[in-house]
């Protein structure tokens, strides 16, 4: 069955999606061309035929009914991914009541029921951002339940991290600051990717339609620009939150100490001690710095938003202005068939046969057929210079009349 | 009489009506397919009858004059099921006084005047939640008016908390903590459940409008979509009420002390104490985490909003790309009538009974005939190329014209 | 003189305005329809007139100038109506001064020149709800300015609350929070009314005007509607200037209690007190109650609008589908027309007085006769065909394309 | 040269542009129409020809460069009107620097760079609201610049307040409040009039243009509402500004004390002394009653953008509709005219110069004619009823289909 | 390759990018007018291909990958001028770890990440302002990386500060105030500049656009405008930035003195201090001019930003007024045509080579050409009545109709 739902399918499952549809969309993913070609025909599923909208169907895996409760029911094994303090990493699989104790966290912080989270717990601080599941602790990072073609990077940038580049900022710092810079910074050059694709795609799309010389829309576009401006719109969501959890952790001095877990257990909290101080002062600027950037994607995003919007109303506008257009000529074309019909008449009355005491005149045929064609050119001006008082066409752009009003 | 109203059904009072509009919007709410058939096929209404929008008529409950003062004057008496500590629980009939006094409560806080409450009071706390009413004491969990075949999960749910669900989060904590977990999680459930079946009805709906090559729209969907955008924004109603009440305990430390019932009763919160300590953390884990999957469910509507409004643009400029179309093969055959009538005159001139002095002349048929359809054919193109120039016909998508940008 | 601006006749000022409109649009207040066609006869006014948008002419209040001031200069007398703690009433005329005098009022406290206030001063509260004036003191309860007709309702109620009405939350609390609860329950009530007449209006003007087999709208209906939404702006503006000056009390705990008067002259404000913080709680109770049924209105208003501007969007659409539909017809007679128009200049040519050497072939006439009804058949089946690629018409709705995806 | 720009003329311009279009737009300020027209007439400039949106050229004042610096740079003496306490006033020029020496202000504070400013200094309050420039320190009151016509009114109510008029409720408060109430209350009222003057002429015009009965709109009201939005937006922007300086001394304590300068000077702040408590409560109610009553105007306006959308979107419909109609009408025209094409085409066939063999059947004629005809009329009510089934025409008005939905 | 995203060339980069498009947006940076002819010129593009939207192609800067990331990695050199506090600058290359011990900052500093940033760091204050990248520190001002022609202007305004402009507010002020301000005027001076070019651009276009009598729309312009509302966006988005940096700093008290860089390093910032108060004071004083002048360009934006969505709603009534104008002139049309040929079907009829008996009626012409033509003339003018009738036209706008309802 051909699902109708499939033209909506949703840029966040993709990549959660086996086979074709996954594969369409990492259009929005993979930055190299010879790459993504290469997919592309791997699929058996030309490059055309999505540009015009043949989009395959399948359920978003988002509509399936309480996914996370039916998973944390049947499958309460992780598989995760452990850095040490060194840098080194060891692979296993965990159930989720064994990383509790060893973490020293409840179940319910494990869930991961919300899309994103940025959360300090006593021992260690969650974080989710959409398909990132990590957990930091004060001795160790895990990554849970990674994909790896996808999670790679992540994990390359964990490891740089944490074996200590000097060059880093954060480098002199407990590991939880390390883990941390590595999770968000990963997670924000994602964002920041994805836009990088996303925008230029649509700007390409708007600038074809926003063309002012076509008279209708090449309506495919339509369509692949209706599934732009959902993934814009999932974008911004999934942006906006990553600024909310972190809006959330600055806007209270406490949230910014809790996310200090090496301090917390060592107690090392009272106000005096400088080293504490800095602590907490590092954390703010790796926050806010990682804020920033984030809202500068925001501004982004809502610039293209409002530009989707302004064009749309210019398409609007060239589509009523050709209509108008259009329709000025068809009353001109319809102005000169009746002055026709009307004078034609006169020549179909000649025509009937009845006498007219004419059909022995030998200059009347010459007379009437003048006044026909005549009368029908005489008519048909008339009735043009009317519709030019009436509706007047349109004065073309001229340089002569663009004058900066600075003069 | 066909209340002319009865198109605006409201989602929320499909569940107390009785009869047929309860049984036709269920759809929202019943998930299995031969269920809701079965249903239908009781009512004697087909299925198609619905969705062609013959909705039937009838009034809204909601616009009944002021329902509540009324109910409360005439039946002071609310059924009632009461859950003790151990999960077990009998059904009764109590008056409002002498549940006010059993509960130590005044006569005000039993009102349920407005659509969604979550108040402490000094000895149970209050909730309502559209149609849930519960009051939740440090002994004992009361739901009120319950609707059998509806609240029977919520029942179940309170049942399995209350017997002690040792993986539940809440299994150690006092009993109010038991309650208001499962009655906060069968809400934030139902209404996931809810939007788990009009959201992808939504996109069926739109999937199907924005279909490019239609050049007009199947109007019967039209009203079927204004019904579920009616649903949606009443759904965001109650969702975005539901977050608000959770905030509002949640802004304030005092609040969510306040939700302690049983430290408050044994006089258990001197802030020194570490076991209140612990419930306030949870009390806030506990509601926080009911926020996020509720702030979820308000990004979904969002983003389904945003699709229906985008969505809407795209409709209208498929109908207005359509027209234009449409438009100028209109005026391409005007112009040729156009062409015909003005050399159609020929021929009429020559049918005239007059003295053409041509009347022998063995080639002036096939020399005026000959003028009459090559002149109006060169006319014609002639047209059509003033047109084209004018108003350029649109180039088709081609696949050599698409390049990603990022090349 | 007919005055333009009459369409847009205020909302707010048919109580006011004498005679006919305040009649008309009492439809808005009062439920009996009995009572509503009575008054309509009296005024010599027929439905119909008023419903096809006859609106009479007058210039509403609002926009006189200065009205306020020029009031307060010309006439510093308040007809007051005066309720004691036992719920007797007093009325009687009295000078804007001595009202001063006697309440510890100051004078720019009585000008009431903001549409919505409730603000506590030392020794009164002071509440303007649009044409409810009056002033709470601790030992009574002025209502200034009272229409009778109108205000009956209100009066009744402050007896009965006075009077000690044992049901009532607030009957063993101080005189302020009784005369408060009548008032504050009074406009919320009369608010609650007003949307439940203006609410089914709309939604019936709405249902008639998404009827989605009509091509064109009864235009006098779209005044309706603009009426109707005029009203519900200004309604919308009514309550949310209840519920902010509500806010205003109660986002300062300071505010709270200052409006616990007798609390303030008996100096009983130290903090230990145990009745003056059951004071104060119970007045929080009362005003977030009210607050809390004003929201449930602002929650409904929204909703109205967003159906309407939902509406509005599925009105265009319908609209230009109908479009589409005629300009395909009127595309599919043009073709015809064409076709007609090009075989039948072979009639024309035929009919002319020339020689085409065919005159006396007996099967002439039947084979270019066939030919030309023929040829003039074939070309507009194939101008269809060519139509019908580019333009395909809708695919009618059918069951079998409708599947829950849920499946 | 005949500036584009003309169109767009500013409404806080107005008042500062020499000769005609001042005169033009003082339609919005001057409320007597005798002075109006006198006015008007004075210019030679007719009525009618405004209202076409003949609207003369020239350069807002708004867009020419930085003229605050340059005014600043060039001429640093300000025309002043010093009020003292007693109410007399004196005129006389004064540089920057000696004013600010004299009122121990820095020069920054004289530069009124912001178009609305409400700031307290040490000694000074210094006030900028649009076009009025004012300081009030706690011995006089200084009007910088003024405009004899337009401000007269303000150093009249001025004069007025300082004197001593008993019934205003600042009589016995230091002259800070005196200056302060009269220079609020003065901007508050002209904006107030303003409005009185702009609302109903925006009625009138959205009264003219959603005339139901008009299928197309009188295009030059069009500008003249475009106009009209454009300083309906301005004044809106006004207002907030108002608005948001008010708010901003009233949200911090300590601003509201700033404002009393009087108090700071004599060190009379120490909290406890009941006078400056007073004077502080004095000042906050000031400042409150300005605040209310500007945002009673800041509804309204919202009231009206709101009604102008509103309209719109009915003018939309409407054009809409009434389009929809004339196709129809059009369609059932062009069905009559294929009509008669095709069954004339049998008249055409017959009236060829060939053999029919019926040339000498006497009821040929009669039988074919009738034929014709017939077989037309036929065709074309086939024709209609398939239009009127696949577009049925609106069903009127009818008040036997309005019933309340209370009943 | 002629890029297709041309069109919607960045705003902020095109001084940035070499040569064409540079040039041709500098129209928005450069007032003077020969200056910009002569740049044109240079270039070898005439101008009124600009205006038609011949927009040359290129990738706009903004999208390309990662380019700060890359940027720091391969040249960590900056091009810096550095000012004393003497006003002599000195110009040089240094490596950013090298200018970070000099001036005690972290290498993160000084990565400029972010768009917009006024962050105050121990020793120096971070300032970036989109191209502007400056350091203040109490003893000196860097500027880093300055673009010669541009940023000219604001080494003047340095040099002038510091030199010591007794003019000016600060000129007695440590020397970090002088550099702020200098900067953040040259940065507001800037962006009140922009806006004084992009303004009256705006007005003009739309002047031409909104004009009344067109029928059609000059669809150049609206590519112009697309562009224009493009730049408009991302300049209210850097303003906005600017006011929040700003904000983000005024906010907090302890912000402001943080500012105070040499109270900071003297530990001058015991709050009994005089000095340091009229330091904070001074600070705040500068932060909120700049603040305020802001707020005014983000005022004259929005109404920028509402003149133009209040004009697009206007082009779309005046296309759809005239659209139906045009319609109706067609109905009247069509109307004549049927007619016609209702009648003219009487004289096919009499043309039939067929025997109606009145071939020899000598006043049988006359009569049937009399009906003939006499019913066409009589059917059309019933049917104009019909649409008269149906669809009236449109009243013209007259003076009389026109009253003032202040009367």
């Amino acid at each position: 069955m051909a699902a109708p739902v499939g033209i909506f399918l949703c840029r966040r499952n993709f990549s959660g999606t086996a086979g074709f549809p996954g594969v369409v969309f990492s259009i929005l993913r993979h930055k190299r061309q010879d790459d993504f070609d290469q997919r592309w025909k791997n699929t058996g599923c030309s490059r055309r035929q999505f540009c015009h909208g043949h989009v395959p169907d399948f359920l978003p895996k988002r509509l399936s009914l309480e996914p996370d409760k039916k998973l944390a029911a049947s499958a309460p094994i992780f598989r995760a991914v452990k850095f040490g303090a060194d840098g080194r990493h060891t692979r296993f699989d965990i159930r989720k009541p064994a990383l509790c104790q060893e973490l020293g966290l409840q179940v319910r912080d494990l869930r991961f029921q919300q899309q994103t989270i940025l959360q300090p717990r006593d021992t260690a601080i969650i974080i989710r951002m959409e398909e990132i599941k990590a957990i930091v602790s004060p001795d160790c990072v895990y990554i849970l339940d990674p994909e790896e073609p996808r999670d790679k990077i992540l994990l390359g940038e964990l490891k740089t991290q944490l074996e200590g580049d000097n060059s880093s900022p954060v480098a002199h710092l407990p590991l939880e600051f390390k883990g941390l810079e590595a999770i968000l910074n990963y997670r924000i050059s994602s964002l920041k990717k994805e836009l990088d694709v996303l925008e230029p795609a649509i700007l390409q799309v708007l600038t074809d339609l926003v063309e002012p010389s076509f008279m209708s829309l090449d309506r495919s576009k339509l369509r692949v620009l209706l599934q732009y401006r959902k993934s814009l719109t999932e974008f911004q969501t999934d942006v906006r939150e990553y600024v909310e959890v972190l809006t959330d952790i600055l806007d209270y001095d406490e949230s910014i100490e809790g996310m200090c877990l090496t301090d917390k257990i060592t107690n090392n909290m009272s106000d005096g001690k400088p080293d504490h101080l800095r602590h907490v002062d590092e954390m703010e600027l790796l926050l806010e710095n990682c804020l920033g950037r984030a809202e500068d994607i925001v501004n982004r995003v809502a610039e293209v938003k409002d530009l989707i919007e302004d064009s749309e109303q210019i398409i609007f506008m060239n589509l009523d202005s050709h209509r108008n257009v259009m329709m000025r000529l068809n009353v001109q074309l319809t102005m000169g068939t009746f002055s026709i019909a009307l004078f034609g008449m006169m020549g179909t009355a000649f025509g009937m046969n009845l006498l007219s005491s004419l059909e022995e005149d030998p200059k009347a045929f010459w007379i009437i057929t003048g006044v026909m064609f005549a009368g029908c050119g005489l008519l048909w001006r008339r009735l043009l210079w009317f519709l030019g008082r009436e509706v007047p066409p349109t004065r073309k752009w001229s340089w002569k009349n663009f004058k900066p009003s600075g003069q």
